[in-house]
């Protein structure tokens, strides 16, 4: 199952997809739902992004190549930073390059949206608390990120976290093909295998620290071959079982 | 004006302190309210944490003297990292010490409650758009903030950001004595006049990163004398001209 958020009449709204289609819901994902209040061509909706959650959770160097790239160690135990809600766009926006850098580099994710409340659960228990999966693109100010030492400026601008299509429901996210396309070239290509910790170990981690809540979204780190984006340019990331999130890159000014 | 958000027969509710009393509104802080649906007594009430943000935003290194204390130079732009608005804690709530960390420090920091939609201001009209000020407590687990060297797993736990009494909304930030008692006893000593950045260049900077909503809540750094707390312990923030926010600590066990 595909879920979707989108504009209806200027109004959000919430759906599944079904092939070029969109079923709109009453009421939201996180209570029992109906279908079919109305339907909508998939190509004239505009999407939003697919869940508002309270907090996104982001997982650095989870991937071991990504690590080598930046010349860090494997960490023994996920490092984790939080990006502002305020970050978050909908495919098909733009994310905004901001005076403040001059260094804005993509970074191609697997989103994982949380369904309920969580608190202190064992890995083993994650998946009953996943709702689906989603590409996400944790643009960074390389720049910034390098002069502070912290993540968080480098990583909060408004726009600075893209998300969708829609979240994919039924999917083992534990060997998926996960890529991006700056301008329709092929940058990072790498498999969720590749993982120094697996979704259900992050979900349980991250569990034990800060309760979540239905919504939240948890970004699970980038392979090799991050790189710069300027404006004007295209941005997509791609992951198997999930689709594709494109997002144009233009000056905040 | 003192505002507070207490519970009224187990139901969250807005109100202003008068003395010892607490006159209920309707509405919130953050749009025209009217007082006086009913009065409590302030000593029968149980206060809540001041405001619902929708992200804390935090400055770490603000002070000289605590930037000296950790080995660490003068910042020349402000070292921001955000905590989850689930660590947000009430008065007179405790802080769970959790069983990962076997250090968790306090920090007394000025907290200032953002009072409408800012987006890329300058210093100068900064506080137009402050509710006010508050005291708060930016708990920190040491051992793993060293570890992942990355702040944001040692500062996010649940219970690690309590807040209150109240927000204070007539009060000039420029010069207040901050102090925090463990156990009665004074540990930190400072005056806000000793920050390295100001409360009006904060929210500017912050305001150029991210926008900032009603609530939100910017936690502007800790003074030198920052240490460790026990399960058991008892722990004060005061800040002139605001008052008193103390919490117990327990394990999180």
């Amino acid at each position: 199952m595909k879920l979707v958020r989108f504009l209806a009449q200027d109004v959000p709204a919430y759906g599944i997809v079904n092939g070029d289609e969109v079923a709109e819901l009453e009421g939201g994902f996180f209570s029992p739902f109906k279908t079919l209040k109305a339907c909508h061509s998939l190509s004239r909706v505009t999407l939003l992004p697919p869940c508002l959650p309270s907090k996104i959770v982001a997982v650095g160097l989870n991937y071991r190549d990504h690590a080598e790239e930046l010349g860090f160690a494997a960490p023994d135990e996920p490092i984790i930073f939080l990006k502002p809600p305020t970050a978050l766009l909908g495919p098909d926006d733009a994310v905004l390059y901001p005076a403040s850098s001059s260094r804005v580099d993509y970074e191609a994710e697997l989103g994982v949206v949380i369904k309920d409340r969580v608190r202190n659960i064992r890995p083993d228990e994650a998946g009953d608390h996943i709702l689906g999966y989603t590409c996400a693109n944790d643009v960074t100010a390389r720049d910034l990120q390098k002069k502070d030492g912290q993540w968080t400026r480098a990583k909060s601008f408004d726009t600075f976290c893209p998300a969708g299509p829609w979240i994919e429901t039924d999917l083992d996210p534990g060997d998926l093909l996960i890529e991006s396309y700056l301008n329709n070239e092929r940058k990072q290509r790498s498999r969720t295998s590749n993982f120094i910790f697996d979704v259900p170990y992050l979900v349980s981690f991250i569990s034990r620290i800060m309760t979540l809540y239905p919504g939240d979204l948890v970004i699970t780190g980038t392979p090799a071959g991050i790189g710069p984006m300027q404006p004007g340019d295209s941005i997509e990331v791609r992951i198997e079982g999930i689709g594709s999130l494109k997002n144009t890159v233009r000056s905040a000014e």
